[in-house]
């Protein structure tokens, strides 16, 4: 089974969100990508239907936005 | 170890990020409640600081809110 994806930006929101879905789905089975580090990942994101942070894309595709922590635009200045 | 439970209200929306949650957390660690038939646990969920549905609490406390379907004062009436 391919993996789940969270994308975060570091944000308190991000990490507790982070912690708990890690913790439920199991730490093998998602990467994590922090979009404040790794700012060329931010076009993937958006590309997976990726509006906010925290987020997680499933391995179906689907996009799920949990909480709020930041928009992408805020990310890309 | 204790379950999570999935609040939602059969929104489009709800059932969407319930297949895809049920997926990779497991069906058996996950208990799933419609709070538009059962209305009686909205008490429960908003002391679990559920604002909206589709939402998950996982079984330390923590309520992620996913994406939006409804919030839970649209579902009183």
């Amino acid at each position: 089974m391919s993996k789940s994806i969270f994308y975060h930006a570091g944000c308190p929101v991000c990490v507790s969100a982070e912690q708990d879905l890690i913790h439920l789905i199991g730490k093998e089975k998602v990467e994590v990508v922090h979009l404040g580090e790794e700012s060329s990942r931010i076009e993937d994101a958006e590309k997976a239907g990726v509006l906010s942070v925290p987020a997680l894309v499933t391995p179906n595709g689907n996009t799920l936005h949990i909480n709020f922590g930041a928009s992408l635009d805020d990310l890309k200045s």
